[in-house]
């Protein structure tokens, strides 16, 4: 591949790709507690908002994982990076650069993408400035950056280096693969890390990019769990 | 209810309620190392023996993670106590005798069951001989302690004591009931240490009532996943 | 053993047997973040009440991981069957009921035990109502109840049944031991879920006896870890 | 910082910090399914290589869990990259790029790191040729790419571009640091996969980098539980 091969994106993908349960399956799963299930349970059983609520507000989170969505991410690798620190209730496979050749698609930051960090900038409320000026001017380091990593990985798989030591001078704005399955309470945290809300009991404060990923992932949940969406909106967005 | 009401019980529900994914999930989830995922990759991808074959031999495991299998289940106490003990990959909802009146129906060991401990009894291979005569034997002990818990419970009851003190004269082969969600990699987990099979890499000795509910998953799992259960066959019946 | 030997208790053991790690080690981990670890940072961290109350705040969690509790348990099943129940940040063993032959200890409602259930009874908010007359009334079936159970254990047992099948006879309220280690994350959500408390941001109702376990833990908790304690009263004993 | 700043290192720091148990507290733990623990159990306990051989012989791996290891490690992200796809029963913090300056820390491969791909290249046995020559020359491409990358990084921060935006050009190459925990159960899956043995009775080939850490961890599990390490590599490294 030559430079002009190089592809630049400042989007996210997240597409499901399937899933399996529903608000009803929160409640069929939360009913066996006071009731004895029959068969066909699932399928009988209509969701109840006032049980949904009920379980969400008294934390009472396991009836909310007998459910199953799996996605399909493109995202830089910076973003996997933080999606990959949650453990519990997440399965993940990722694109190798061991195994294979690298695509060279790689994040640069959009227009309206604030990127200026204020004097009185703070870990605990990592918020920045619009500046549309700097972000123009970071263009430039920024591309020239990613070609000069992604002609040094060519020049070194051309010349027979294993891919797992020509990767190290890839970037972590290079895009990657993988697919991510959760359940919806482990969405649910997902969501509430990752999402900023004025509305939220303990408000978050995720990097722009990690937060366009969720903002996908809510809009499946919120169509698919409807009720279990709302609760969960209602009672702070922490998940139960 | 009066004691004409007890049941007895020698068999184990297990009903798969709902699931998604199969080998072809497995396969697509393995490909992300290697190739780029497109849109409906899932949908589009022919599951592939050789592949499944060996990502099981080399321990690949994540890729096993993108399914969801849920149960409902009928066993006795002491088996959910088993049960539970498998926390990674695994989600439960259970009868709760804080929050409702239990029923009764116990469990007996039934024709053909196992009975007697063998003079070398080791923990390490806990292997029982068949005694008809003292499974028999056992029948009144058993069903007596269970009538005088359960008169005890209702007792209680009637008097007016609350159902989580009232419950804990109740024995451990009652039966309850659950849902479980787990997917391939957990479930194939639990397959190897609750089944016995010679042919095992590693030879587990379950108890024989736990071991008839694995033999029922095990029989679904092979219906919707016949790749993945004969490379779990093949290499040893360990989970990679 | 004959009838004589049968022990009633009404005690809950929770017994700190290991640990490493406290408020030093959750403020080493969280500075990570945010400077170059030097060789024994751990050592000569001190701990910061201001960088904790930060960390439970603002639910980053994964500092309060670098630290374990092991406790030894002794309390009846149905206590232990609650708290099998907490699947992540939790190791457990305890006593088999296949391997060895089990003591006759027996839990009964100590004096002063609320046991009456009042007719508003609502799983949402399951409180009971003291009534010494009815307790000591209750006291009777209980432990006739017992003592059918453990005669007709010996009974099995002395005829050469197979423990793991005389075993199904006996009751919840039968005393169990344990090992359960667990890191400050996890034991504050367990903390959070088994103790009552009007502070508490979302109250939660736990029977006593869990309580009494989850109490005696927490006294341990706030002697080696008294910052990271103050801070998870101070946010509503939620776990971060 | 300037150019001349820029470290490059070839080697991988893992430290331990914090532990508590060893085999004493592996046995101890396994007891308790057969005996009733008393106070100071652990203090007292013996370890036996005979009981410690039998869980791992028959996959009895909870009692491997009731102890801790903390390690402080700096290596380059890709290495972490791999290590965090480890989630059960690991815990992490590692430097933020979000929240701090990052530091010119770039890794390149050492002398006698085998760098040339074989045209019979696989995945399933990613063997590398060592070849001097090339590993020479690949190191001038790595050099300038990371150079490049550094002063593209500086020239933003000097600008005022947040931190989190500027890092994207960062490569994977760039050395972090972090804390992580485990059990021994934990750690010897991770021994298991992550390092090359011959005598394993499945083999695995993970890139040197991160077998250059787990040789480090091996090293303290081996002297701080000798027994188990011992039945870990006779029973043939594979995690209980």
């Amino acid at each position: 591949m030559s430079d002009h091969e190089i592809m630049f994106r400042d989007d996210m993908t997240v597409e499901l790709v399937q899933h399996v349960g529903g608000d009803a399956s929160v409640v069929a799963a939360a009913k066996v507690s006071v009731e004895t299930p029959g068969p066909g349970m699932l399928a009988d059983r209509e969701a109840s908002a006032g049980l949904v609520r009920y379980l969400m507000r008294h934390r009472h989170g396991t009836p909310f994982e007998h459910a199953s969505l799996t996605f399909r991410v493109e995202a830089p690798i910076f973003v996997l990076r933080e999606w990959h620190r949650h453990r519990v209730g997440w399965s993940y496979n990722e694109t190798s650069g061991r195994y294979r050749h690298l695509e060279p698609v790689f994040w640069v930051p959009p227009a309206g993408r604030a990127v200026r960090e204020p004097d009185a900038f703070k870990p605990a409320r990592p918020l920045l400035l619009e500046d549309e000026r700097l972000r123009a001017a970071a263009d430039y380091p920024i591309r020239s950056a990613y070609v000069a990593a992604w002609r040094s990985y060519q020049e070194m798989l051309d010349a027979g280096v294993a891919r797992e030591v020509a990767r190290t001078v890839l970037p972590v704005g290079l895009y990657s693969s993988m697919f991510a399955t959760c359940n919806p309470r482990s969405l649910m945290h997902f969501l509430s890390l990752r999402t900023r809300d004025d509305g939220a009991a303990r408000p978050s404060y995720p990097q722009a990019e990690i937060e366009e990923c969720a903002r996908q992932m809510e809009a499946e949940f919120t169509r698919l769990f409807p009720l279990t969406h709302a609760a969960f909106v209602e009672f702070g967005r922490v998940a139960p």
